[in-house]
């Protein structure tokens, strides 16, 4: 049995501000069961603390330890490198900002005067609804300078209520392009996330399961990191993609519902 | 012989603000020859009548009927397809609005209402200096609703004075990854330019010469299009990089100057 559970959110818990139904009495009975929960999103806009108070609001009451955002796994990746003290040229919003401050880095924007810019030794890029051309060329400089590129995610939508607006990964597109260069890349599928989520838990990838909706994300970052996955069929995913996957892309198991798990 | 001639800018005629030594003899030597001239540049940003000024003050006199900016050259593509009347949502410059308006285009942009995005056909692309996430997000809109994308050039860097700041490429990727579409590019060393160049010429591409100081863009671009290519060492381009080239991106000849055309 595994000893713990990795949730993707929206499509799993909960649905836009809508709960999943049956998600509250799944997680419960699991906390009552003695497993250990983290909560992994690639959205890196937020502060942890905005998906605690979502997660309790809905019934699902949660601790900031166990919320994971690419924000935050970007900053624990940034602790382990020796970056605190060091300077980050940040394109994102305040999810960005406070978790890298948290960890100790000096966070540099285009809001600062651009001479702060020649300390950055990295530049970390998410969602920023405030980007703007001034921010693409500041990044490319940091950049040809040399500092390290790191994406948070590469998710080029971003769903809303209405559709879907621009996601981070289609400013990470354009920086990249402006700058001849290709970021390490810490959201799912990429591994680097989950990877440090196992290793900051101290288990190992078949202790673990990851449960999400979507093959191209969730179950393909599982697959990466040996972590048995199930694919809940509560979002965007269905059984017949996962009976049509290619081996990476497929789930261990595929549940209609987190009564299963 | 050639009964045509298209130059690249710079690199070919000028570098920044100096004038390539020997190219207004040249140039004035094919004229007095009696051959026909163009100067095909992927820069959209500036209206045409900005380039005879310059080839003017550079001593190399020209009319803007013999320059074509990968704006000129997207209005004239548009015009083909009966764009007239039509509306576009436009990224970039003065020289895209300036040259759509001038073939009967509607052009909206950012600045205007978000309502009048509802009537744009197309989205053209390019450097546009004041682009910021509203922008991005309105042609990613459009592009979801089924509106043509078009790019004047995927160039991601574009140089300046002391270096390089973000190409027009660089924010065709953002739209691109937001729209989870690829568009139709019009500048080098994409081939429709240069064949809209030589059909509107009335010339085949035997009797055209494209003059480049570069593998990638100018002479891949001839090459494409079936046109002779003559790689002038006055720019990026070297003799090592011409004889180590593939096909695809070798020139028909190599040539120290323009005195040599």
């Amino acid at each position: 049995m595994p000893s713990i559970y990795v949730f993707d959110l929206d499509g799993v818990l909960w649905r836009g501000e809508s709960v999943v139904p049956g998600a509250p009495e799944a997680i419960a009975r699991l906390r009552a069961a003695g497993k250990r929960l983290y909560f992994l999103t690639n959205n890196s806009s937020q502060p942890r603390r905005v998906y605690v108070e979502k997660l309790t609001r809905l019934g699902m009451p949660a601790q900031e330890s166990e919320i994971a955002t690419s924000a935050s796994i970007t900053a624990a990746y940034l602790q382990q490198q020796g970056a605190a003290g060091k300077s980050v040229f940040a394109v994102g919003g305040p999810g960005i900002h406070d978790e890298l401050g948290r960890v100790g880095i000096e966070v540099v924007s285009v809001a600062d005067p651009e001479e702060r810019d020649l300390a950055c030794s990295y530049v970390v890029v998410g969602l920023d609804k405030d980007f703007r051309y001034e921010t693409l060329r500041r990044a490319q400089q940091c950049l040809l300078r040399g500092a390290t590129f790191i994406a948070t995610n590469r998710d080029g939508q971003y769903p809303v209520e209405q559709g879907v607006i621009p996601g981070g990964g289609s400013i990470v597109a354009a920086i990249a392009t402006a700058a001849e260069r290709e970021p390490l890349t810490m959201g799912k599928p990429e591994p680097l996330g989950l990877q440090l989520l196992l290793q900051l838990a101290g288990v190992s990838p078949d202790d673990a399961v990851m449960v999400g909706d979507r093959l191209d994300t969730d179950i393909l970052c599982g697959n990466r990191c040996g972590v048995p996955t199930a694919l809940v069929l509560t979002g965007v995913g269905t059984r017949e993609q996962a009976a049509a996957a290619p081996p990476g892309l497929a789930p261990t198991r595929v549940i209609a519902t987190l009564a299963e798990l």
